[in-house]
């Protein structure tokens, strides 16, 4: 029986006790779909680092450094926060040191709260994710990056996605209202993914800076069976 | 036009601009359901309070003292937090200093942070209080008290309610995922309140507690036409 939770926002995780719970790190749009698609196409490792100045010191490490700011890649690094910055062989073999609004530095809060083990979450390989997290048998914490640590909806839509998907995998005990929302909201967009997000505040920030393909990229179910957590405090493959 | 927005945890607060806007407290159960049947019922005032400490020493000021922690009327107060102490001429003409494991904090944060009005909400009267705020023309913030500052499900139906009925008297702008799932789990769920809230962990809670009678009665739409806000501190009847 694994017990699934939902923190909808960074700023509410200290409410959870997180101690030897698998931590599900969650940033749709679009760092944890884009550490997920680095991974799958084989990069090495990617460290989450929370400032653009920590970031920057891994270059002479030999790191490729990618950083992003409400949405935009900043100036002086090798890339920004787009998955498509990861295919065609352009991250085989390498590491990357990444930072971005709101993802990376959740998962250095799941870690500093002693997580059994921290995963990033992604629609691209949510079959996988459920499947590792069913085996696992541990209780599991849905952590949503949010937008500042304000709750948004397409994390919301992927927490709710994964506890359905664990639920018709394994026994599962739901006692938080954040998971009972978010399972209902995924059941309500579900059929249309990109068509329900079109009216969420983060879809048009990003839509207005052209990132749509990443987006559509994003929403995209099971496309891969890479799992990917962090060993040694870098995200690396599991599975 | 109105702005809404929707805060699902007090912990969020701080990351909305409150100054100026008209806030809605929201502890559908019970203590903002309470306070407006107590105003509904003729009390001339209800003070709310952070602690039993404070709520205790108005009895000396000449008001009924009321107190609840975990769904518990705490011992040596007049009441506890429960609709059904407030009709029948018990709170007529009284003044009432209450404190509440979650609602009466959202209260005072409101005030602190210089909110225009800071008004009760509740189903109760939710079709008056849409009335009142969309005649204000002034934006709103809804505040929902949660449980200890978790998430959850009554304060977010009634968000989604509150937010769906000043769209349908006013033009309104809505850029708040917070509010846009409200407003979608509220349609999910309208058609039958009470069986929806029944998986809710504060349903759960308070059912341990025999309190199934007061759920129902939170859970009733636009049964009284009082709205109820605070002047001088202390909440009072507005219309």
């Amino acid at each position: 029986m694994i017990n699934i939770e939902v923190v909808l926002s960074p700023a509410l995780l200290h409410l959870s006790n997180v101690k030897d719970k698998n931590v599900v790190v969650i940033d749709i749009l679009r760092a944890t779909s884009t550490i997920c698609t680095a991974i799958h196409h084989g990069a090495s490792s990617i460290k989450a680092l929370r400032t653009p100045e920590e970031a920057k010191l891994m270059s002479s490490h030999g790191y490729i450094t990618a950083a992003e700011r409400d949405g935009n890649k900043l100036e002086g690094f090798d890339m920004g926060n787009s998955p498509f910055e990861c295919m065609n062989g352009k991250v085989q073999g390498k590491s990357i040191a990444l930072t971005t609004t709101n993802g990376t530095k959740c998962i250095e809060a799941a870690e500093n709260a002693r997580a059994r083990n921290v995963y990033s979450g992604s629609f691209l390989n949510l079959k996988a994710m459920a499947l590792k997290l069913a085996s696992e048998q541990t209780d599991v914490i849905l952590l949503c990056a949010g937008w500042k640590d304000s709750f948004n909806l397409e994390d919301t839509l992927f927490a709710g996605a994964l506890a359905s998907e664990i639920s018709s995998l394994t026994e599962t005990d739901i006692d938080c209202d954040a998971a009972l929302m978010s399972m209902d909201i995924y059941n309500l967009a579900k059929s249309d993914l990109v068509g329900y997000l079109k009216k969420s505040s983060h879809y048009k920030r990003l839509s207005h800076l052209h990132h749509e393909e990443d987006m559509v990229y994003c929403l995209q179910h099971s496309v891969f069976e890479t799992v990917t957590g962090l060993v040694d405090s870098e995200m690396k493959k599991i599975v």
